[in-house]
């Protein structure tokens, strides 16, 4: 089976990571939109264009089906996305909603929700929660640790200072979903920060569960081909991925 | 005379804003490609073609001389672009080598260029400053200040650790190149870190002078028009634009 795997740049390594690591497909098509990252902080509109343009490329690849890595593209552009596509599509929010539930034992738990502004704007996060009994639910727009992430800048002063300016004032919730493929990059940050009683949700662990359930793959599938396309350079994003992939990385 | 000014973003209405003040042409077309912002983190390649996009638009407004606020298609599209236009096109590095050289008054002065990843890639100030008989010269990519303008983040905790994370083991230089747009919004901090000795050199000052002195306009020209353009929704690129340019915004 093919997947493709579409994020708005390299944040969807983590999710890509969390495939790989399954071992749910064959084949795997990475696309991630370099030229125009970030999504986090444009228009619904721009946001749901750049997502059809990339459905045009998946297609012409003939994957089985789609994961949406990025939670901006996933807020905005799925309807769209699921409307046009031939096969399935995938995004992560759903599946960080179903891994949130699963992880807490009472719906009195405190949420906190992370992710860019676009995503936070949406409220989808908090509406599904709501939808599945959770109201004590708080979200925050924390999209600087993207910038962060990408300069490779996971911890010290200017990480530290950063997580006072965003969080100060909040308590340390039961879970903390990590609404941005780029958060798990700086988990170890964010679990010193509010402890270790905190349970983060990660969005490539979260989909890998959603797949498996939803669509009963088995884990134990031998991947015969891992290409990575990008609109900007794609030799910048193939050096990210074996960064962030290490010996998963397969040129 | 109607001029354009094309920016990756909104970094360029601070060099807008100087030419509302220098009063040097009647009308003024602004566009920013804020579905694709920004380019200082991007390929060259990438950067020549989205300037070669722009400038389709530019020559569709029929403008009679185009004004390349941003410092990264400055360095890396300028010379496309001036062999596509069919009019002058003028970008921000060579004014801002200027503006150095007239505010410095020994060669041996020290100069210390901020500015995104690519535009510190290109090397092309130090390359011009060097040219120009400075030898005394550093360079540095401090890209996490757009994302901290953009976000409104100005001073406090936040900027104080980035500061410090970026010119931690500089001497206070004597000259200060803001090599992108969006640094004279952060003027009031670099000059508090540097303190009051080290000149700021602003693309948009350096930009009128260049002009007066190169086309001899005259400075009291009426404006007729000003119109925005955006790749993503022009609505938020005016909404920054009547905060950044106060009772010199015309809708």
């Amino acid at each position: 089976m093919k997947v493709g795997v579409f994020d708005s740049g390299v944040g969807g390594l983590s999710v890509l990571k969390s495939l790989l690591e399954a071992r749910l497909f064959e084949s795997i098509v990475y696309y991630g939109d370099t030229a125009r990252v970030p999504y986090g902080t444009k228009d619904k509109q721009t946001i749901i264009r750049f997502s059809l343009q990339a459905l045009e490329f998946f297609t012409s690849h003939r994957v089985d089906m789609l994961v949406v890595a990025c939670n901006t593209a996933s807020a905005y552009a799925l309807d769209s996305l699921s409307h046009e596509a031939p096969f399935p599509v995938i995004g992560v929010i759903t599946p960080g909603v179903l891994a949130t539930q699963n992880k807490l034992s009472s719906k009195d738990a405190s949420i906190l929700v992370i992710a860019t502004k676009a995503t936070i704007a949406s409220n989808l996060y908090a509406a599904k929660l709501q939808e599945n009994g959770f109201y004590n639910v708080k979200s925050l727009a924390t999209g600087l640790f993207v910038p962060f992430v990408e300069e490779g800048i996971y911890d010290g002063k200017p990480m530290q200072a950063l997580l006072e300016y965003y969080f100060k004032g909040f308590e340390s919730p039961n879970a903390l979903i990590l609404g941005c493929t780029h958060f798990p990059l700086i988990a170890p940050a964010l679990s010193a920060y509010f402890g270790k009683d905190t349970i983060l949700i990660h969005s490539g662990e979260a989909i890998v569960e959603y797949i498996q359930n939803t669509y009963h793959l088995s884990t134990h599938h031998i991947l015969h081909s891992l290409e990575f396309f990008a609109s900007d350079d794609v030799d910048a994003l193939k050096h990210t991925a074996k960064l962030w992939l290490g010996n998963l990385y397969m040129p």
